[in-house]
Order: C-alpha cells, then structure tokens, then sequence
C-alpha cells in the first residue's frame, strides 16, 4: 500500500517581494524561479525524492527518503543564497492528494503566504525509516503518442503546446477527482502522476478519458518503490516497453 | 501597429538525448531543463526582451531588440557549456501567433526536433533598427484577482494550482483562436499575453469568458513598447493600478 | 588523532576538451568552472564536506562523511547535466596531505587526465561509519587582520589583491611542509587550511613565519569535529573571536 | 596604443553579511560566490569583456565594449536575484594597473566595503564607441609548457597547484611592477595578463624571470583587440601555435 510523504514548499512573502519597492524584471524574476526551484531539485533529487515546480512559488514534493533535519537543511542551504525563504510543510499518507492537503495546513496555519512575520516554518512529520517499504510510492510517467511525429514537426510551436496542455488539464483534473493523484507536467510532453495503489484498469480508463475529451492519445509507464527515484526510474523504463512495443499501459511490476 | 519579433527556440535531439544510453534520473533532466531556461531568460532579457519557457524543449520568445548575430552567440554560449545544441528559428508580423507560425517552419524544414543531424540551425529574419516603434509589443499581464485569499491561504496546493491551471487553459485558447495571441503561465497566478492591437473591450470580453467558462476572476495589465521588457513592464505597472483601486482592465496608454 | 577523508575530483579530459574542435570563449570556461564547481561545493557540502576549488579542473575535498555510493551519485549527477565528465579518487589518513597523495595516485593509475578513453573513474576507500570520531577532522580559517582598513578600502584592488596571494603563497608553502596541512584561498582575505593534530604553538609559528616573510598579518581560528562543516564552523566561530578580542590564535576547544 | 578599460566589481558590505545573524555554512558561501561570478561572467563575457574571479568580493574587469547603462543593468539584474548588492568603479587608461587604480579610487570615495549604507554606487566613465580601436586591448595568455606531463599526472594534486601557484605569484609580481599589468589564474595551468604595448622581448625577459625564480616553465600566446574577448581569443590562438611548434611567444600579429 503506498505511503506517500509530501512536502508543500512556499516562498515566504513572494508576491510582495516582487513589487517591493517597484516592479523587478520579468526575465529576472523567471530566472531566480527557475534556478532555486533547480536547487530544490538537485537537494531533494540526490536524495531519491521528486520535486516538480508547479506555480514555482509553491512546489510540491515526493520526499520519502528526507528527514525532518534534511529539510531544515534545505531551508537553511536556500536562505543562505537567494533573497528570498522558504517555509516547508510535511505529511504523509494513503492518499497522494490527502497528505499535500494536510501539508498546505501545516503552512496555512502557520500564516498566510503573504505574512512578512512568517519566514521558514517547518512543520510535520516524516515516515520512520523502520516503516519505509517498497510500496510507499507509485510512479505514472505518461507522455503523448509520437509527440514528434504528430506535433512537433507539424504544427506551429505554440498549438503544439495548446494539445499538451489540454491533454494535462484534462488528465490532471480526472487523476485527482477520481484518484486522489497528483499529476505535473515536467516537460515536452511528459507528465508524471502521483498515485496511489492503482491498477492497470484505472490507468487504461484515464487513457480513455482523454482520448475521448480531448483528443489526445497518451501512454504510460508505472513504477513502485521504496522513493519517487526508486518509482519513477522504474515508470520510466516501464514507457520505454510501451515505444518500442506499441503498447499503451506498462506496469513495472 | 504591433510587429512581434519571435524566436523559437528548440533543443536539438532532446528526446533521445535523455534515454540515452539510458534513462537520466528525472530530478536531473529537471534541474538541467530549469537552469538551460534561466540562462536563456538572463541572454534574452538582458536585451529587453522575454523568453517563455513552455515545452522547455521548445521555448518561445519575443526578441524585438535582438539581432541575428545576438542569435548566433546565445547558441555559441549554450552549446559551450550544456551537453545539449539548440536551433533557433526567428520570424516577424503583426500577428505574434503568425510570426511564431513562421519560426516554427523555418525550423521544421531544416530537420525534425530528433533527427540527429540536425544541429544549431538558425533560420529567419529580424526587424531592422530603422523600423522599430514604441508600439512593435503589446504584452497584457493577467493575474487572478486576490488569489491569496481565495486559493493559496484556502485551499491546498494543488486545488489550487487546478484553478489556476483552468484559468489559463481557457484564456490560452480563447486569445490563440480570437486574438492570434501567445498566453504563457509564469509563476503564482501570473500570465503573461503576447498580443497584436487589441483593444480594451477584447480584454474585458476575455476577462467574461474565463470567468463563465471556467468560475476564475481575473484581472490584467497592458502595456505597449518598442520591446518586451519595455511593454511587459508597462503592462506591470498597469496590474498594480489594477490590485490598488480595484478595476479589472487597465493600459498603460 | 586526525583521519582526513580526501577525494580528488579531476575532470577528464578538460584540456583537450577547451579546444576541440575550436578554442572556446574564455567568459564560457569561466562561467563553466565556476557552476560545475558551485554544484560539487552543494552537493559535498550539503553532506557536512567541504570541496575547494584549486585549478578548477583538478578539485580538492575533504568528504568525511561520503560514502562511496555518494561519490557515484555525485559522477552520475553531473555527468547527466554537463559536457564533460568527472574521475573521483577517495584515500583517509592522519596526514591530509598523504591522503590527497594516495587519491591523486589512484586516479594517476586509472589514466592521464588527457587521455580520451579513461571516463568516470572511481577509486578508494571511505572511512566506515563505526570508526569515525570527533576529532577525524581539524580546520584552520586563517584570514588577514583589518584587510578592509588595511588593504581594500586603501590600495588599489590589485595591490590589496597581490598582499593576499603573498599571504597565501607563504602560509601555503610552509603549511605543506612543516605540517602535511592542505591550504586554500577561499575568497576575501580568507585561507581555509585542512591539517592534522596541531597545537597552539605551531599557528603561532605560522603566523609569525608569513608576517617575517612577506609583511602580511594574519589571526586563525581552529576547530574539530567528525567533519569538515563541523570543524570548519568551529574554526569559524573561533575566528569570530579574534575578531572581537584582538587575539591571533584562537581554538575552538 | 592600448586604451584599457577596467572595471571594479565590489559586493557591498559583504564581510558583515557573512556572519550576520551567524557565520554561514562555507560551502554556501563558496556556491554564492561562484555562481555570483558566473553570472556576471555571462554577462560581461557576451559583450565581449573579460570578468575574473580575483577575491570574489572584489573582482576585476575589462569591459571595452560596455557603456554605463549596462553596468547600471548589470547592477540591476545582480540585486534582482542575489540577497547581496554591488557597486562598480570604471575607469580607462593606456596602463591597465593606473586604471584598476582610478575604478578602485572611485568606489572607495563612494564609502568603504564594509558600510552600511553604501549601496550600488556605479561611478565613472567609458570610452566613446567612437574613439575605439583594435589596438586598445592587449591579452597574454600564459600556460605551464607540458603541465601535464609534468605536474598533473605526476605529482599529488596539491604539489602539482602549489607549483602553479608559485609560478603565478611570480609573473604576477613582476608583470605590474615591470609592466603595469593584471595577471589572474583561470584554471587548470592558465594565467591571463592584461597588458599595455609591449613588445616580444618583455614577454620572454618574462617567462625567463619566472624560470629562474621558481623554476617554472611557462609560454605565451599574445593578442590584441578593440575588446577583452577579441583579444584573448587571439591570444588563445596563438597559444595554440605554441603548443603546435613548440615554440615559447608567439603574437597574434
């Protein structure tokens, strides 16, 4: 059964920030997001958790493997080398979409997000690596059917993206509403999902799903493990069998 | 009348690069993915103009300002000191989705985004000096209106996120098929709209549209300018009178 | 009694790779250097190391506390976001400089660091878990007393700069000779210096050898601890009272 | 004639914001400081100059090619994405240290590095693009003849650093008192001068006064250029010829 750890990271008073005293440079403020979200991923990534930068000033975390004092350490890694902080809430559970709820309540109730009193909180807790298994964590790591093919060397760069992004909305809203998972796009036209225990059936039904709202054709490759690297590596592989086979759901295991 | 310079910018053979020999360890691709972007928006930005990162292995980006040996040496540098090549495609008009249209071809006739010999092509034309004007961009600048209160202190991160991924999903397509504008999520619950003449009612009437469509309130900037920079942060300055009194539509003209 | 864990990081290949198939632009090397140099210093620090940036292309870290698992991941996750590729070689002993010389030599065995074929070697032990102690590592931060009143605010930023690498030439040398220590400009007026068991008596010969030798006056605070973080923020801490007492030596135990 | 222009880049009131509220992690620093240089490498380097490392607090510039306004920019950008500040002296002349000495002079008027309340100064002044030449720039370019051979793959990685380091404090001493010139290492065995007019015969009286002092055996490639980048990649070209012909000057013209 997964057990799923989540880690709710918000920049401390960002919106703010960015209009205090005047207005900042969009392409700075693009390049400051972009660069300490890849510090996050490289913190939270060497030690086998994901991180995907969602709104970029909320990014949401698979961190099983992270202790409580590995996050303090990021906080503290983070302060030290950029102009703004972080706060970090933490909770586990069955349910992907549960335990990032439970996390966004630790932050919430630590002060708004736009609180100039509120700097790093850590709140929450992590699994005991006595209850760690191979199970915690199941990886979907979808993508489009021949991508290239269909869009990239046919259409113009912008409706391309139009059909990737449609595709997203409508497997994310159907992933969370009906499976209490987290999905994310990571990138051309790959999206990874966040689940709990879900069976082959499920996965082909969320296939369809889209196929059929917006004509979309996606695969996916599934993976279980002890982390989100653990799980993930093994989804990745497991879409390598669906290109070269054709076929449309591959589970690791 | 507005004359969008576009570049696309398209990393080449990615695809494959990342599964081999095998698959990289996702946190990785993410980390190298982030930071490729952040140099790009520090090359283009700090030549006035604005980069979006999209795809990631596509990007597009409005390059009024730059010519095409600035081009060349933005693929000089990247190919220097990443362990990946971009092509780069760049096209003129009024209409930015035209002008993104063009680019797009310019790069698709030189060679598929994974053939492998298909290496730094750079394709297309720019605006001379001697025809540049303060109207050339039109950047309008939404954002959701206190989306603090409503979302970010409310609910958690991801229902969130969904809301906000509804509102651009919807305002995306709507000013791509009505407007031939480019919409590009940028962080928070920020858009940002690359626009050919429009005009304030077209802003309200988009405004009504997500609004019904999709239950998000949004509010927007527009400014206009012989760049993106210039424009872009007119249209800032424009959303902060916006947040300070309350109106849903302003220019900054 | 002091156990250093040295790992030489070396690049493969790098001098050939700088001008082939053309020299490429200096402001690019650097830029390269400094980032693949930035992401060792995270990724060892993070893990309570600490790396030094020496030629830049040969690197040298004190890495108590790295497992050899940790050494691979370190190749792996930069071979995955850079044009080049790294060789590690890992050696302990009392004598910092004996242990840097048995991983030069284990590298050294493995392949010139211009020859093609020799990728991603690595080499050595680590110290294991059950046998470390407090006092496995002793850092010395030397730094010039008063340089901003004496030098920066006062000569010209290259004099103030040639006094400090004079200091730093002398304390190198002598520390290496008399002491088996492994010294390193880290920037500012400081000189971060890795040693074995030393006492009192022998920083203040130190101090007085490089002042009699080329007119430059530093203080040091020295720490211990089971790692280069911390012994090093021990020495740092030490430092500080220097500082605030006038004093020229101060140990953190 | 050589016509210099230098630029001083000194973080504002940097030494206190390393220990305020507490001394910082070392490793952070180190990565603070690298990727700070990093980026203004880029930035300077895609102009054209030459950005080196010196003590990272201070770091000095040839910037040939850079008006105010981009030094203002570059300010700008730095402050938008760094928790640190800088303040930028440029000054221009025949001689490169009496230019380095004006920038300083400049900045230390402004206030010292370590007060409080100076901010961002940028003062001084550029050369007219009218009144630029090929000849303003003069780049030697010195590498340590087979230092391969010789030191990397023989001795242990610190006695092969401490060899170059003595063959660096070396040129570096007697290049600005004979020759008014700036020398810094960039990595692996390289050291860039920036020169005034001289002739062959002062760079091998040079390379033999080094020889004799430390017995270290260098050769030099020698450029000159309306910028830094023009220059030095001369200068590398000419190295090259070196290396090639075994020969121990070589200049570019």
């Amino acid at each position: 059964m997964t057990n799923t750890q989540v880690t709710l990271v918000q920049i401390d008073n960002y919106g703010p920030w960015t209009v205090t005293p005047e207005p900042r440079r969009e392409a700075d403020l693009q390049t400051l997001q972009s660069r300490l979200y890849a510090d996050i991923s490289q913190f939270v990534g060497n030690r086998d958790g994901y991180v995907f930068f969602t709104r970029f000033d909320n990014m949401i975390a698979v961190t099983n493997g992270l202790s409580m004092s590995d996050h303090r350490l990021l906080q503290e890694t983070m302060g030290n080398r950029y102009p703004v902080t972080l706060s970090l809430g933490v909770a586990t559970g069955t349910s992907p979409v549960q335990a990032l709820s439970d996390a966004t309540s630790l932050v919430q109730d630590a002060g708004s997000a736009q609180d100039k009193s509120r700097r790093e909180c850590l709140e929450g807790r992590v699994i005991d690596d006595a209850h760690r298994t191979d199970d915690d964590v199941q990886i979907a790591h979808f993508d489009v059917v021949d991508a290239t093919g269909q869009y990239t060397d046919e259409l113009n760069a912008f409706d391309s993206f139009i059909h990737i992004e449609q595709g997203y909305a409508e497997l994310m809203r159907h992933m969370r509403s009906d499976h209490e998972s987290l999905s994310f796009f990571v990138g051309g036209d790959n999206i990874i999902v966040v689940c709990p225990d879900l069976e082959r059936s499920e996965y082909e039904t969320a296939i369809q799903h889209v196929e059929a709202a917006v004509d979309v054709e996606l695969q996916v490759g599934v993976g279980r493990g002890i982390s989100a690297h653990d799980a993930g590596f093994a989804a990745k592989h497991a879409l390598e069998t669906c290109r070269a086979d054709g076929t449309r759901v591959e589970l690791e295991w």
